[in-house]
């Protein structure tokens, strides 16, 4: 995004500075250590401007020297290259699922330090999850080093996020309905930090293109299969947002119009035959094991009869997100996760029997590059993005003494 | 987008100034009619060079000048206008459906010149709809100024179209796979014109975008009901290609797992339940004059009890719609216009029975601008394209004897 051209000529040459390195900090921090060579040919400055704008983030302590990049071999002297500092500046990020919690400290480079969990037991009241959420927060910042900066908070939710303001609008499997869920965790902080909230599958639709197994790639799903199911949509490169932030609700695609009651309130949404229920109930797991789902599938190493079905569905639901959006590759995270990776064969043969033959073609079916962080590392990366349009401007709002403020 | 920036500079002023010629251009065709005021500060060049632009384009046959304005009011002297010529340069449309096409001459400003239509038996060969579609063409080329050039051909198809090279991959409903259309229509032209082919909703979303129901709106969806049903999604202003230019397939989402056979090959898909046959039946239309439904329906001014089931799962496919992709505004399109006049309100129920609450309270369902010549108008749109890209390299590709060259 290009800097405000308003204003006096001293404000836009600010600007304009700003914005130069929050971008060259954004490709570091996407590629972990690049060349100056490179960062002047992708940022189209000159050697001096980079220079200049690389001391400056140094001495934020953003970035550190590298030695010379000795894997890839170009002509002439090797230049020198400079490499994120994934330990200083960090956000807190956090994976909400209607089931569990997960909390994590990430430093720049997508670092993950601390990590916290715990489960989410069910009919909870919003600022009761709040409080778990900010007793998460506390655990990890509080191992975190006294001088490193929070930059912020970035949260994924399960539900439509408005996007204005972040205001949890409908979050069927919680139950929650026009939910300031940021605010809450804030009050339960008491901590004054920029706070963002997401919706879990457009964050790690983020991620994955970030960093996963969709990088470089123009029209990217991450499907999140948890309890609930979402779409994050990834167009011509952009996020597909739709006209509030709300776009990609693919868990509640009419599967079967005399299926079960779902939490929306229709009938036969996807979710209920594809969601972590209807994987539990087919593998006979209890419904209140539920949340641990996630590690039961992860010991099956063999293809199981019992999940044919739902792998059947999976596919065949995925059908109608191959219809109406065409992409390139869809990624299989959450649950659908284990259960690609065990029963392909039928995800794929469900896909094929609905889809149109040639969106069938042209996408490809795949595994998180990010494993099952994909949507805690979106969190991060969400609330990282101040720092990428304005470096100075983000250490100025951020936290110094997080670990002695929040102490319980 | 920008001219190419490369190249020396004698070229690059010269590509800046056919870029801008065809800017221009596209205002006066957007708005009909334009000040030279309102084009200075739209296009943020000076006078001098709109000025001169404005010559060039008089003089070209594209634009003519036109009175200053009279009915808005602004402070200073009235502004001299210029006006689109409809009369000069002109494209064939084509909206090519299941069981009937349509052709216009169509000029500069969306102006609709001579139209000529034929009903298309099924079973037919693509080769013969071909001749059909070319007999039309020469219907309406006959009639035109013999001065006139022909820009090229726009023809719209209920099919997925290959971005790339305007291939026919899939028609389900024509029963056509990999399809060379374009080449097809021009040999039985014996011409050589520029053609292009898209998709019949996303020609339809593109015209009522710029002309139509949803001008200046960035999240629009127009959904062609035919024989078959498709979408044409616009989103944060772009439309929507996916991966190869075939998002938007929302008629064969899945509405009834146990439903009728489609002719995708699958089951139950929603163009199976409010599709064109859908509805004959549903008002006891006879088969073989399925045609001629849009006539019937126009016909009908009272809300009719036999249409309701319909109407309703018009409204539950539309909330798949919606919750995929958050519209601001569906416009119903081909038959869906007349049912919806007539059960708006079960289609809104329907709507309303499946949307999640927030994705339903920011759309809104409406009719098209343009009637029932959204796609044929779109089509024409597609086929004028180049002429807004490089006005100069437009009309040197395009046939100044077109009624002479085709004459049968």
């Amino acid at each position: 995004m290009a800097p405000a051209q308003r204003g006096g000529t001293g404000t836009n040459q600010e600007a304009v500075r700003r914005h130069n390195l929050g971008t060259l900090l954004r490709h570091v921090h996407d590629l972990g250590e690049i060349s100056r060579a490179e960062l002047t040919g992708r940022m189209g400055l000159n050697r001096s401007t980079i220079a200049g704008l690389v001391t400056e983030l140094d001495s934020l302590g953003l970035i550190e020297h590298a030695l010379p990049a000795t894997g890839r071999r170009t002509a002439g002297r090797p230049s020198a290259g400079v490499r994120i500092r994934d330990d200083g500046p960090y956000v807190v990020a956090v994976d909400l699922g209607v089931d569990k919690a997960e909390v994590a400290r990430v430093g720049l480079g997508g670092k993950v330090w601390e990590r916290a969990g715990a489960p989410i037991p069910q009919e909870t009241e919003a600022w009761q999850v709040g409080a778990t959420v900010a007793a998460l927060i506390r655990q990890v910042v509080a191992v975190s080093p006294a001088d490193a900066p929070l930059i912020g908070i970035g949260i994924a939710v399960p539900a439509l996020v408005r996007r204005n303001d972040g205001l949890v609008r409908h979050a069927p499997n919680l139950g929650w309905h026009d939910v300031s869920f940021g605010s809450i965790v804030l009050a339960a902080l008491s901590l004054d930090v920029p706070i963002a909230l997401g919706n879990d599958a457009d964050l790690g639709a983020l991620a994955e293109h970030r960093r996963g197994a969709a990088v470089g790639m123009d029209d990217v799903i991450y499907i999140s299969g948890n309890v609930g199911v979402g779409a994050g949509v990834i167009t011509n490169g952009v996020r597909l947002e739709g006209a509030a932030g709300y776009a990609g609700e693919v868990g509640h695609l009419c599967f079967d119009p005399d299926g079960e009651r779902c939490h929306c309130g229709s009938n036969g949404c996807w979710e209920t035959v594809v969601g972590a229920h209807a994987i539990a109930e087919a593998i006979r797991c209890p419904a209140d094991q539920v949340a641990r789902l996630g590690e039961v599938l992860e010991d099956v190493t063999v293809p199981l009869r019992e999940l044919r079905p739902v792998a059947r569905d999976l596919g065949r639901g995925l059908a109608a997100v191959v219809n109406a959006f065409n992409p390139r590759v869809v990624i299989l995270g959450g649950y659908f996760r284990p259960l690609f990776r065990l029963m392909g064969t039928e995800v794929t043969s469900g896909l094929a029997e609905r889809a149109l033959r040639p969106a069938y073609d042209s996408v490809r079916l795949a595994l998180p590059g990010l494993g099952s962080d994909s949507v805690l590392l979106g969190a991060a990366e969400m609330a990282m993005e101040p720092v990428f349009v304005d470096p100075v401007a983000s250490l100025g709002t951020a936290v110094t003494d997080a670990p002695a403020r929040i102490a319980g």
